[in-house]
């Protein structure tokens, strides 16, 4: 039994889990959180839409403020809220800054010590995490776990999340049927937060971050219509601080001649869970359109 | 100019505004928060609805976590949150416990010292604050004060705001058209919480505790049909240690004849945020139904 039910909590006709696990990948205790919808109580099979969280936050965060819940409540959808990164190694420096280290992944596997035998988390989150989530209820061992469908699997995030959701969207074409993103950081390579994370977690070498920039990924996309949704607010600090440059995603968008993606920018909104909050439906209901199709 | 605004937040189509102001009732400086919808912005009168929060809590906690703002966006209702006491004031065992002093007023003018100077928030929540805040824009000095049509009332809330609503409602017929809450203490003289602070705040007259109890008053209620929604989860830990009471309440509005309570029993949820957010879209409704009535 993969995971360890901390709290299963009755939520808009359905029930929030909080979850945790041993993870191999990371080398440590992760926690998760999953919404499951009244339909997959009831017995359907349910598809799954994972919301990627934005520096310094816990499942927590979200699962609280973000509202996600009542979309998915009625889609009949799923939720999976991961960590932001492993916790407790007490490595050199993991605890120094708000945007490096401990809930400030990034969402890569690191190549640097000393943070590459465990900061892993493109492989937590594409491999061990859903493989353990999706492989039934004995293997998982939370109620409801073996209606999630492991086929029928969506990704969305917030800031450094929105940022892990476009990127390992474009990163595994296939893996996941549409993406969204609120405020995410769209240029990484370009942008303060991102360059320090990058090099401090893939090192000096910019060409090696092209890999991990959604605006240099979707440069490179084969994989069709983008089914691509974000929304950015216009009094967002940092996206007047440069740190988000959703025009520079764009503009690759057009470059590469790509389709599908509706990027819009809500008057006067800034960069908390009170925009999410305001437009989660619209995030979840972007999702069931292609997992339900 | 009575509103200091210490945040405008774009939220749901409207703003949430974090307010406060100096208070002559209580002697503090109070938060207040105050959510506007777009309707309001636009320049329309709206309706407002009150919640009262419950132990321990700010206006921040509900506005965050409650998701009243959706169905307020939806129905063009205002929402207000105030304080649960006043703050700051350094009383002697103030801030000894969670459940009496600071954040634990019961909504009652305190008779007792050393409580009866400042902790007077039935006459702030009844006379000093909606005059504040519905006296127009160019007396509370925030943007949009003149869209709050203080002529249409109604008032919610939880646990001790629950209380606070229900009593509130019921010892002031015609001043909210109609009221609603989520597991109210609802017969607070007969419950381990109201027994503490009744007796701290009004003495040991237990008669005296009778003017201050839902379930007391609503038995000379003369204001005919109640227009009272109540839900309470059936896996709430308080509501198992027989705190809240609501077949006390139930028995006594069928004692005295009256019509108009609809008591709802949620199977299996606790006494969180997760609990109202899931069914605060039906209590804003029940409130839009007499306030746009």
């Amino acid at each position: 039994m993969a995971f360890t039910t901390k709290a299963s909590i009755a939520n808009f006709g359905g029930r929030l889990l909080k979850l945790s696990h041993k993870s191999a990948t990371t080398g440590t205790d992760m926690a998760v959180s999953v919404f499951l919808p009244a339909q997959a109580l009831a017995g359907s099979r349910v598809p799954v839409l994972i919301y990627l969280s934005g520096l310094t936050c816990s499942p927590d965060n979200c699962s609280e403020k973000g509202f996600f819940q009542h979309g998915a409540a009625r889609h009949g959808v799923a939720l999976v809220w991961p960590d932001t990164s492993p916790r407790g190694l007490n490595l050199p420096g993991e605890k120094d800054s708000w945007d490096f280290g401990e809930a400030a992944s990034f969402y890569v596997d690191a190549a640097r010590d000393p943070w590459s035998a465990n900061y892993r988390m493109e492989s937590y989150l594409t491999q061990e995490l859903p493989s353990l989530l999706f492989g039934g209820q004995a293997k998982a061992g939370f109620e409801g776990a073996d209606s999630l469908d492991g086929g029928r699997v969506s990704i969305t995030g917030h800031s450094m999340g929105g940022h892990g959701a476009l990127t390992l969207y474009l990163k595994h074409p296939g893996m996941y049927r549409s993406v969204s993103a609120f405020a995410p950081i769209a240029n990484p390579s370009q942008c303060p937060w991102g360059e320090k994370a990058f090099t401090g977690y893939l090192g000096e070498d910019r060409e090696e971050w092209k890999k991990h920039d959604a605006t240099e990924l979707v440069k490179g996309w084969k994989g069709g219509d983008l089914k691509m949704l974000i929304d950015v607010g216009t009094g967002d600090n940092f996206y007047k601080q440069k740190q988000l440059l959703p025009e520079n995603f764009e503009q690759a968008v057009k470059g590469a001649g790509l389709s599908g993606l509706t990027l819009r920018y809500q008057d006067g909104y800034d960069h908390s869970y009170f925009f999410m909050s305001s437009f989660s439906d619209d995030h979840v209901a972007h999702a069931a359109k292609y997992l339900n199709a």
